[in-house]
């Protein structure tokens, strides 16, 4: 390379965000999104020159991230620790650089996606633990745990999920494959839902959560389910969880972008 | 009991807060604050008349608490379940009331207590964990462990704290007897300490936090502790730390609070 301008390339970010006071990741005028802290975090680093970033999945607002990737061009001397750093020093305290990568110029952070893992927290707790209450969906109320166990069971496979489609889906197909669908009670005070697909439809884990805490509360039977599913009516599913319950925890790629980064 | 008003009763209210929002416990003039938040709730609760809480330990600005213990004399129809569940519905989500009990009028939650624990959190990670920045000290530089256990051994006993009280004390008397002082690392990106004694002086876990973190930096020789104890000199010790990193996690009283609560 010339002592000139440093060469454009490809980053990748794994990142981590606390969502509640995002409008989500996605650019919108005179919002606060996650994309926007981003992109302008990095354009300062860079003189000012824009920066684009697309993500593995663009989160809704005051959903959260432990393990979100995204990736973008771009043209800077420092090396990618050094990135790194210089990031967690501009960066507000909500949005995280966990690790930056340089990758070959065909990543691709959405398209590349093998699959992601969604997280989806209920605060069981009577009085609602101060704690979670960014992060969980407070539900007081008795919810039958086996009921749910078998309900969940139920779900995984390659299926149309339009009954669980949230309405602004633009998505040409609604066929997805969703591997695991599992919940567990965490310390007796809280459920944690574990779902994990080759992709999701917009709303659909909150739809899904909406539908399963609705059987397991008895107030849904648990063969509406399996109608859900055979019609893809949204109408005759629950509603849609609220956002502060879910949280992206990881997205996995084919091993070629787990090599070791493009050293310079 | 007579059909009119209910009798007066004193409860202990056993708390859990996000502290980032109040102005600490203590009700202050056009400030936010826990107790000012929890008084307006239980007047709610009796038409309007005014109830004053006394708390084990007044938290400043910025600290949390998962075992707070407040009491005072309520006017109520509803029993202490009751009135838990009358709280939860009327508070706000970053406080909770966990356990309400009706106690003899004797109870005093503050001068009772026969001892506290803090814990304090650091977050050791480069690039600071959008899931702890309310709730830990980010402090993403190198900390010699075994130095700072060391330096933790050598603080039990009854002492004279002067060098690690804040300015603000007005405690007659700086002696107090801490009996446990330890740290551990979780996860291997963040430390916790925690902190029992028979009570704190105003500022005096984080004083104690800020100065160990200095010597586990390298930044002030071990035997720095034994000074700043022998010479009660707070110009001695190091910085006191952020408040978000402290919370108050349990008061113990004697046997005779934890007997099953007086019925009606």
């Amino acid at each position: 390379l010339s002592d000139g301008a440093p060469a454009v390339r490809n980053v990748r970010l794994d990142l981590a965000y606390d969502g509640t006071a995002f409008t989500g990741w996605q650019v919108q005028p005179g919002r606060r999104t996650v994309q926007g802290t981003l992109e302008a975090a990095l354009s300062r680093l860079q003189g000012g020159e824009p920066v684009r970033l697309r993500a593995a999945g663009r989160t809704d607002a005051g959903v959260h991230a432990r393990g979100q990737v995204a990736d973008g061009l771009v043209r800077s001397r420092l090396e990618d620790a050094g990135l790194a750093r210089a990031l967690a020093c501009i960066l507000p305290t909500d949005v995280a650089v966990l690790r930056v990568r340089t990758v070959p110029h065909s990543f691709h952070s959405r398209r590349d996606a093998r699959a992601k893992t969604y997280a989806y927290r209920l605060d069981l707790t009577a009085h609602g633990d101060p704690f979670l209450a960014r992060f969980a969906w407070h539900h007081p109320w008795p919810l039958d745990h086996e009921r749910l166990a078998a309900a969940l069971a139920r779900l995984p496979g390659r299926r149309d999920w339009s009954g669980f489609a949230g309405a602004a889906s633009t998505a040409a197909s609604h066929v997805r494959c969703l591997s695991e669908a599992r919940h567990e009670v965490v310390g007796g005070a809280e459920a944690r839902f574990e779902f994990r697909a080759d992709g999701f439809l917009n709303h659909m884990v909150r739809n899904l959560v909406g539908t399963l805490v609705e059987i397991a509360s008895g107030r849904m039977p648990p063969e509406r389910l399996d109608r859900i599913l055979a019609e893809g009516d949204r109408r005759l599913a629950g509603p849609t969880a609220p956002a502060r319950g879910l949280c992206l925890e990881r997205v996995a790629y084919g091993d070629d972008v787990e090599a070791p980064p493009v050293r310079h």
